[in-house]
């Protein structure tokens, strides 16, 4: 891998608009597994500081993404403790240390998954709002359990149609509302479950733009709003919040006008006192 | 005006999407005084009452816009006070009252614009939600006077780019956004200012669907929250809430699906604890 190609992914996972964040910091361990293994070095200090410095400059990536950060973080801990000289060894090492941790950010989702839906148990209402890939991993575990949906839009991309393809498909029965309607249909859940891209370590979770007027809905209306994710997204105690990351204006799809800003900001913050429990592999923290 | 015509009349008030709810009582109003000089009839007394009927058909079309009820209920008074013999008469006399009280909505709604932008005052930054006409007004009395407004785009028929156009074209610094920023975008706005289609005798208001996430983001943010309408939008004590219509679904493009309803609400109930004061032609109540 070139830097060339390197600074080509970089552009990709940035600009990525299809998937969450524990898919992205997978993608981005993938990337370094490719590097660990392909990327020009004369010895192994002067690789896994080349690698070290690649998945800082991918961690800076998706400031909202906590997995991006904790995951590459973890794995530039992971290199340091290596001290081998042998370069193809440390090529090695670096590469599988890499897909351990993609490894691991699978299960976890999938653990906090299989957590969130005994929690939820049959028969149940869910709404959510935009597109979690644990979200969707709940739904498929409850798909033969009574489950509804109800489905946001989730504009300017609106997620929501690929939610409710896969719903369609489970034959999951869903009911899709424009973002403006979660106010209305709140009332018609027994419980709100989002995912998160990241959850600070007071509670706060940042998720795609919508979620904090959802979750006071929710709270207005006395229906549980739960935040399902795995612990890769948990910020450390004195991390600051994140920079919201704010998209093209032209994905809004209206026209240009003298004095009007279109704003397209993807993420808002959720402050953890409109959370009714945090779900992951390991915990319900209510 | 024959019967057909007036059924094409009805189905077209039923179907509009383009007018609040003060525009289509006065268009009601309008069609009542056209059906006043060339309904046929043979005399006054059957004149008055096939006219009340009519009234009470376009009364029925959008139960949640209050002034098509208010204004209706109005000028059928009116008409049983009339006792006149004489058939011309009855139909010029049915025809002014028509015309009397669309004036009296004009002038209602601009005394409730002068009214709120009198109160607002110099240099804010505004909030609102999808397109009131009142509203509307009140940006354009402010319009030298340092405003500055954000629009969300009110899906399914973003209204809020009707908004954004006459705002541009009056100079009006806007900024645009999705409906599901509007919680991120509250924090900066001194206050939300919205129409109505009707507003409860406690004073919870029915308007555009997300109305009700918008005073919630409001509130929990510490902005105050304005409703500005004029006095044909309340209804009385013990009135029940109307039914809230539902639109059609393809208005949201989304594709058919097997197991997914579209749902198309297109108002939602904001309750009075959330709504810091409510601007009339009459008075500002907190």
């Amino acid at each position: 891998m070139s830097l060339a190609q390197f600074n080509l992914e970089i552009t990709k996972i940035r600009d990525d608009r299809q998937h969450g964040a524990s898919e992205l910091a997978r993608r981005c361990l993938a990337i370094l597994a490719e590097a660990a293994k392909t990327v020009p070095a004369q010895d192994a200090v002067v690789l896994r500081e080349q690698l070290k410095t690649l998945a800082w400059e991918l961690a800076k990536t998706r400031p909202s993404m906590a997995p991006l950060q904790n995951l590459l973080h973890r794995w530039r801990e992971e290199l340091a403790l290596d001290i081998t000289l042998d370069l193809t060894a440390a090529r090695v090492l670096a590469a599988q240390q890499a897909e351990a941790l993609i490894v691991a950010s699978r299960q976890a989702v999938a653990g906090c998954a299989a957590h969130a839906a005994r929690f939820l148990g049959p028969g149940r209402t869910i709404m959510t709002h935009s597109l979690s890939s644990t979200v969707l991993q709940v739904c498929r575990l409850l798909r033969d359990q009574g489950l509804q949906v109800i489905a946001t839009e989730s504009r300017p991309l609106a997620e929501g149609q690929v939610l409710a393809e896969k719903l369609s498909n489970w034959g999951i029965p869903a009911v899709y509302i424009t973002d403006a309607q979660m106010g209305l249909f709140a009332a018609h859940a027994d419980a709100v479950l989002v995912g998160a891209d990241s959850v600070q370590a007071d509670g706060a979770v940042v998720n795609k733009v919508g979620t904090y007027p959802l979750a006071l809905a929710a709270h207005d209306q006395g229906v549980p709003f739960y935040v399902c994710c795995e612990s890769f997204k948990w910020r450390q105690t004195g991390e600051p919040l994140p920079e919201l990351e704010e998209m093209a204006a032209d994905e809004l799809g209206a026209p240009e006008r003298p004095g009007v800003t279109v704003r397209n900001v993807y993420f808002d913050i959720t402050p953890a006192r409109l959370i009714s429990a945090w779900i992951s592999e390991s915990e319900v923290r209510q």
